[in-house]
C-alpha cells in the first residue's frame, strides 16, 4: 500500500463522499486540529504507568476513540451520511467532571497551568481542544455540522481542566494561583 | 461548583465585562493561544530539576504570572477596565536577554533548533510565542490593544530564543547550524 | 549582538528581500509553522538514544535542514531568489516512505495515533506538518510559491505516518485501531 497519493499537492482535497474543498478551509482545520489533540492526548498516554490514574488513563482512551468520531463527522458535509456523535458522550463527560470535581480543594481564582508532567500536558490538552472548537465553530457559521461535536468539545476542555487537577491533588502537587486574579469560579447565573 | 455552564455551546463566549464575541474571533484565539503557551510554559517548569537553571526556572514562573495578565488585557474589549500591563515587564525581558545574550558563543548563522529536551522545548514556545503574537497582531488591526502586550509578547519569543541557548551550553550540548543559512544575525541597521 | 530590535512591536515585519508584511499574513504564519515543527522534530530527536531507530534520527536531522530551505523559500516572495528546495527532497521522503511502509504489518482501518512517546509524538508531529501545509496552500492561493515546499510537506506529513508505525513495531507496542474504522486505507484509485 502506497499511503500518499499524490492528489493533494496542488492544495485540493476530498472530504467523506468525495467532495472537493481547499486543504486551508475551516472544515479541514477543524478534523486536522482534532487529529492533533488525539496525538497529543496518544502521548499523555503513553507516559502514564499501570498503577496511577488508572480510570484517567481508561478515559483518554476512550476519549481518542470519540475524536475520532467527531473527526468523521466534520468530514462529512452536509449530513451526507450518518453523524456518529451522540448527546451521550458529552453527557458521560458531564458525570465524570462532576465527580473529578469534588476531589480536589475548590477554588476561586485561576490557576496556573502546571504542576506534574502529566498534569501539566492535560492543561496543554485542555487548550488544543479549545482551538479545535474555534475552528469547530468557524465551520459552523456557514454549513450544517452536528451539533454533538460541538458539545463534546467544549465540555472535553473542561474536562481536561478537572483531570489536570485531580492528577496534581492525587500526586501533592498544589496548584499555585494566578496572583492577580479576581475571584472568577463561582456558582453564580453564568455570565 | 461546575465549571462547565454549556453557555458557550452554541460558539458564542463573553469577555471581561460581559460583551459577546464569537469563539472564533481573533481576540479569543489570541488569549486562547497565550493560555495555550502558558500550559507549555507550565509543562517545561514541570521537567526542570532545583539544581540546573534555577534563575531560569524562576522567570519562566513569574512568566506564567504576566501571561494571564495579558491574557486578562486582551480579553477586556476597548479598554473597559484598567489594563495590567506596564513597560516594565518588557524592559525586565530585555535585561535578562541581555545577560543571556553574552554567555554563550556569538553566532553569525541561524541554529537548529534542538539540544538537550528543555532547550528544545523552549525553542517551541519560541514558536508558540509568536504564533500568539500573530493572533494579537490580528486583534490590533481592528480593535483597541494595549501595546505593550504586543512588545511583550514580541521580546518574549526573543528571550526564549536567548535562554534555549543558554541550557544547551550550560549542558556541553552544541547548537547545530543551519548548513545553508547566510550570516543572518548581525548589528547592522535592523531589516 | 542584540537579538531584539523592536522593530517588530507594531505588527509589521520583513521578508527576505526586505518587503514589509503584516505578522498575521498567511505567509508569515505559514513558515512559523514550519519553525515550530523544526522546533517539536528537534525536541523528538533530543529525546531518542544512538542505539534504537538510529536511521529515523538521522532522516530527522536531515529534515530539519529542508525545513529551513522551506522556510527561506517561503519567507522569499515572488522568487526574487533562487529557490532552495528542488524535487529531490521530496523523492527521497517517498523512497524512505516506501522502505519503511513494508516493516510493520498493513493496516486497512485507521489507527490510533499514540504507542510509544517516541511514535506519538511523531503522530503530533504529522499533525502539525499538516497545519503547516494548510497555511503554505492559503499562501498559494494569492502568490507564487516554491510548488516543491508544498510536495514536501505533504509527502512529510506521511513519512512521520510511516515511521511511527515503525517505532511502535520495533518496540513491539501493537497499533491500537479505530473501532469504528471503516477499511480506509486501500489501493484502489485514490479518492
Ligand atoms: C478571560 C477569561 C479566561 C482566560 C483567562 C484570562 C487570562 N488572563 O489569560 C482564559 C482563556 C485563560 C480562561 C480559562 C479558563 N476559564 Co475563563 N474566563 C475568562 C472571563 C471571560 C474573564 C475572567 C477575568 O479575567 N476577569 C477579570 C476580572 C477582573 O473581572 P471579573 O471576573 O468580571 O471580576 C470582577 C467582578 O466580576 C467581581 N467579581 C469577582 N468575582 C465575583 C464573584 C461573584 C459571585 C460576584 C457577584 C462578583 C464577582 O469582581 C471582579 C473585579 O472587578 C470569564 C467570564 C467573565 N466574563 O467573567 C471566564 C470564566 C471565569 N472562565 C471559566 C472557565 C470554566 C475557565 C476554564 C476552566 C475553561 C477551560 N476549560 O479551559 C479555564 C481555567 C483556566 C485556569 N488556568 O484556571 C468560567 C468559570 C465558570 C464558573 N463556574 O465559575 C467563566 C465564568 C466563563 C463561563 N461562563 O464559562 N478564562
Ligand atoms: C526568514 C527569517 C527567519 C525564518 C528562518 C527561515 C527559515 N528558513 O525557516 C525564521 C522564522 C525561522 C526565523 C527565525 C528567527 N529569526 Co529570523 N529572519 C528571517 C529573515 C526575514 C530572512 C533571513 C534569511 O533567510 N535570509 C536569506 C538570506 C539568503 O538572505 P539575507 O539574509 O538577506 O542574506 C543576504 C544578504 O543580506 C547578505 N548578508 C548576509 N549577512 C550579512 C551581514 C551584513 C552585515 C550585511 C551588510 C549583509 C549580509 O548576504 C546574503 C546572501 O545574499 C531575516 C530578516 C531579513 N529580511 O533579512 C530575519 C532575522 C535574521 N531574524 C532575526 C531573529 C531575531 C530571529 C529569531 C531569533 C526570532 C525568534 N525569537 O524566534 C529566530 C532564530 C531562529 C534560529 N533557529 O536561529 C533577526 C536577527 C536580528 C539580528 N540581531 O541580527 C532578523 C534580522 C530580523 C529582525 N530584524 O529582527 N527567521
Ligand atoms: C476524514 C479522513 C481522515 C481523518 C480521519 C477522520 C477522523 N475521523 O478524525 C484524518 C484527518 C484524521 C485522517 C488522517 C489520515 N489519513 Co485520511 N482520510 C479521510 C477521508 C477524507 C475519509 C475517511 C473516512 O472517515 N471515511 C468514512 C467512511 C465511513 O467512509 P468511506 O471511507 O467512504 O467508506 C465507505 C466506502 O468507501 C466503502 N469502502 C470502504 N473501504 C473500501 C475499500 C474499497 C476498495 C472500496 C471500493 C470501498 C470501500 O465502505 C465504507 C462505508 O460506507 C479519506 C478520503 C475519502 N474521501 O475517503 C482519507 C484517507 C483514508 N486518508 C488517507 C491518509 C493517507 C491518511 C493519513 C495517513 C494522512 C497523514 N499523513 O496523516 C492519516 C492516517 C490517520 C490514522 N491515524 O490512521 C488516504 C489513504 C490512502 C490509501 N492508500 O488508501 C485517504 C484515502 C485520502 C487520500 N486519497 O490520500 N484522514
Ligand atoms: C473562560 C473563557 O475562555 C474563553 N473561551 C471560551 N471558549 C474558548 C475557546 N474555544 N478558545 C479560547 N477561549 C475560549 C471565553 O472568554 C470564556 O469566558
Ligand atoms: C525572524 C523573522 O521571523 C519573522 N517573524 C516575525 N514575527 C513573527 C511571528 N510572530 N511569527 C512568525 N514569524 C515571524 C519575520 O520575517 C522576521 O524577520
Ligand atoms: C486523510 C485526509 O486528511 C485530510 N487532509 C489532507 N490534507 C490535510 C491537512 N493539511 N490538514 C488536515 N487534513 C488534511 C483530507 O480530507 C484527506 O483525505
Ligand atoms: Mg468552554
Ligand atoms: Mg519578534
Ligand atoms: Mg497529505
Amino acid at each position: 500500500m502506497k499511503i500518499y497519493t499524490k492528489t493533494g499537492d496542488k492544495g485540493m482535497t476530498r472530504l467523506v463522499g468525495g467532495a472537493q474543498v481547499s486543504k486551508d478551509s475551516a472544515r479541514v482545520s477543524a478534523y486536522g486540529t482534532l487529529d492533533e489533540l488525539n496525538s497529543l492526548v496518544g502521548f499523555i498516554v503513553s507516559q502514564m504507568n499501570d498503577t496511577e490514574n488508572t480510570d484517567i488513563k481508561a478515559e483518554l482512551a476512550e476519549i481518542q476513540q470519540y475524536l475520532f468520531d467527531c473527526g468523521t463527522d466534520l468530514a462529512t458535509p452536509d449530513g451526507i451520511r450518518e453523524y456518529r456523535m451522540t448527546k451521550e458522550p458529552t453527557k458521560w463527560l458531564e458525570s465524570r467532571i462532576d465527580v473529578y470535581t469534588e476531589i480536589p480543594p475548590q477554588i476561586e481564582e485561576f490557576i496556573i497551568p502546571g504542576g506534574t508532567p502529566i498534569a501539566s500536558q492535560l492543561h496543554m490538552a485542555r487548550t488544543v481542544a479549545r482551538r479545535g472548537e474555534r475552528y469547530i465553530v468557524s465551520v459552523a457559521w456557514t454549513a450544517e455540522i452536528n451539533s454533538h461535536v460541538l458539545k463534546f468539545v467544549n465540555r472535553l476542555s473542561d474536562y481536561f481542566f478537572a483531570i489536570a487537577r485531580v492528577v496534581n491533588y492525587r500526586a501533592n502537587c498544589q496548584d499555585v494561583h494566578y496572583q492577580r486574579s479576581g475571584k472568577v469560579f463561582h456558582n453564580g447565573p453564568a455570565k
